[in-house]
């Protein structure tokens, strides 16, 4: 019995007074055996292809303290942090007034970075110099639900810790880069721009320094918004209408070109022009990268170079990145440089399931049986199977076989072979 | 600069004021590259073995619905949900009488089961008959820590839903003791019981059948806290001296023999009997399978066979599970018969830490080059080093090299390639 409520959530009545919503959480999602070959497949490519780089995956806990979080540069994502009711008796139900930080002591972490920041502080000691690494996992935004946006997001994020040299940026852009063809993408795009270019073309369009970070954060939503959107935003904020024209002309406009006169620091724009040499040299003509004047990157943590990749034709890119060289320090009291990228696993896989390409590992085969048989004969048949190369399922022969199979089918099974005759191996097609 | 606080955490002052405590989340824990090579790996083999008996991963969220979590038969682990405070408009914090559930709209889950019987009734329509699926994820619980006991614990599960014979606890049992074959134990015992015959010694001993889940709660820490202190535990509870001393024979006491005149259920009792024997045969001597006639298993949802695997020497169970044929009917009015074992992920990595076993994938080498050195030539030879085998980390020579290497040994690293001194390669060995 299935029944539908108002909001087209599937509910089943249980009775007259109470009826269950069996969805997930709202932004949050379930993923079916077909849906998971496909997410293992692909976070299997990644991570094999950043170990066989050199990088070291460690673990972080998902849930953070609340204080750490919330004192992160992490812009407009603190306030989708979701918090976590403290326990027992630290629960205070009746101070007044009731403030709601002192009913949390914990959030989930809303990146990957918070976390490496406080891991690599607390565990450097027993970390190389360069220090590498590798973070899989799941981070939590309470966004409003929409395509490619889940509130539970796998994010694969390489970094390297320790090496101020540009040497790094080409070596995170290069992997990055080699990852996605190996999931099998090619001809993308990778835009590349510096904070402190940007930065000094904000300044130079009449902004003051204590500005820079609020016409970020407009600025970050030209993809969404267009130019329009942002010079309208910039001047509800009250911005002089001439000095956003001028920003407008210079920086909203995009480009490619990278004029000597644009940033005073000669060797900022030299940097950045030999990171895209280079990449551009071992891309092979595989993929791209462009000098992008309007890429600011949301995190207001950046602190040079910032890339994100783009596919052809997808509207959203699929991973995104940069230099952050303040965020570690600020906990060790020294300067550490810092820069990162992260492939954005929820969008490669929009993309992959509208390609509706296929992850079948090996051949799966169904062995058949009936209640009647023996049944530690017939695992050990399985076995048997197994050893010649096949992912073997057992299956009862119920009623109705035919669908049976047709449901097998569906789900990946290309063979079949019945237990007690023999050792023919029949191909399964779907009957329907 | 390293600080340690009153309670022995790690902290560094940053200025007179403040203190920063750089662990993660109490009960929660970073994990090192070392321990993540071990962790990967186990979590591979894990995944490929029961993908390889035709099991099916599926993914659901972190996040429930705190109604469906309190509202399940999670036994102690509902007082141990790590609760999510409301957002926006729906936190109302001027109610009065302020009460904790006001605040809360999800929760985080504690095991793998609540999300599983949501995610089959949800779905059934794509799923086939029986299903037979894994789910490899994190739950949550606030314990308190101890060794063995995170509060963020993966769980590697595998469950049949749709068969109710018991095949498909052979077929779960068989396939457990496969996988902890595979991660390389041997010589283990699974240890199973069936509830019926429980509840019917339990009656028998002159309990009341409303009385069964609150002696199975005090029943379960027979291992913590030995026959005494369940004894003790029961007469505080309150019921009759005489009673529990009857139950303390027949039951505490333990037992491998199954009397045929223990269950008024011939049926459960044949099925039992069977069980043991075809697991038995499968297991060719490498590990054994016997009657407990002690083994309960705290959560309340089982209804049939029960089991437990435990290493010799360990002081723990490594895999635990059992039938629970009414979890997933509950949501769609109809019986839907269901057998489920987990493995426990983190007291198998507790076990194997111990072991100082290492688990080195493939040969690693440095590649180390120089500042001054082209860099993307380097990045090319490595690719060349990549194609005959080798997992490669680029090192830039710094003035201390020795000391560098020996970091890149402690890691794993067991080769070396200087660039520009064409293709000779060296092992490495740890300098001091």
């Amino acid at each position: 019995m299935r029944i539908y409520n108002k909001s087209k959530k599937l509910v089943v009545k249980k009775d007259e007074k109470m009826s269950i919503n069996l969805n997930p959480v709202r932004g949050a999602k379930d993923y079916l055996p077909k849906e998971m070959r496909m997410r293992d497949y692909v976070q299997e490519v990644i991570l094999n292809t950043y170990k066989q780089y050199g990088f070291e995956r460690i673990g972080t806990p998902i849930m953070e303290d609340i204080d750490r979080l919330l004192g992160s540069d992490g812009g407009e994502n603190l306030a989708m942090i979701f918090k976590i009711l403290k326990r027992g008796e630290k629960l205070k139900l009746d101070a007044t007034p009731l403030n709601e930080n002192d009913l949390v002591d914990m959030g989930l972490r809303y990146d990957l970075t918070v976390p490496l920041t406080r891991f690599y502080a607390a565990n450097r000691a027993s970390l190389p110099t360069p220090f590498k690494c590798i973070q899989i996992d799941k981070s939590f935004r309470a966004e409003r639900p929409q395509k490619g946006r889940n509130r539970e997001l796998y994010q694969c994020d390489i970094d390297i810790i320790g090496d101020s040299s540009i040497n790094a940026e080409i070596e995170l852009l290069y992997v990055a880069a080699k990852t996605l063809q190996n999931i099998g993408f090619e001809g993308f795009t990778i835009r590349v721009n510096d904070r402190r270019i940007l930065n000094e073309l904000i300044i130079n369009a009449g902004f003051d320094k204590s500005e820079i970070e609020s016409v970020c954060i407009s600025f970050d939503k030209l993809d969404k918004i267009g130019e329009e959107g942002v010079k309208a935003e910039l001047l509800e904020k009250g911005y002089d209408k001439e000095v956003v024209e001028r920003f407008s002309k210079t920086v909203l406009a995009g480009g490619s070109e990278i004029p000597a006169d644009f940033c005073s620091n000669k060797e900022v724009v030299e940097n950045l022009r030999q990171v895209i040499a280079e990449v551009q040299t071992l891309a092979s003509g595989k993929y791209n990268i462009v000098y992008d004047k309007s890429l600011v990157r949301g995190m207001g943590y950046y602190t040079g170079m910032v890339f994100e990749v783009a596919m052809e034709g997808a509207g959203f890119s699929v991973a995104g990145g940069g230099r952050y060289d303040n965020s570690i320090g600020k906990f060790l009291n020294e300067d550490i440089p810092a820069v990162g990228i992260s492939i954005g696993f929820e969008r490669i896989c929009e993309v992959l399931k509208d390609m509706e390409k296929t992850f079948a590992d090996k051949k799966r085969l169904v062995l058949i049986y009936s209640e009647s048989d023996d049944f530690s004969e017939v695992i050990k048949k399985s076995e048997k199977l197994r050893g010649e190369g096949y992912i073997v399922a057992l299956l009862k022969r119920g009623k109705k076989l035919a669908r049976q199979l047709d449901e097998m089918v569906r789900d990946g099974y290309g063979y079949s072979a019945t237990f007690g005759e023999g050792d023919e191996v029949r191909e399964l097609a779907f009957k329907k």
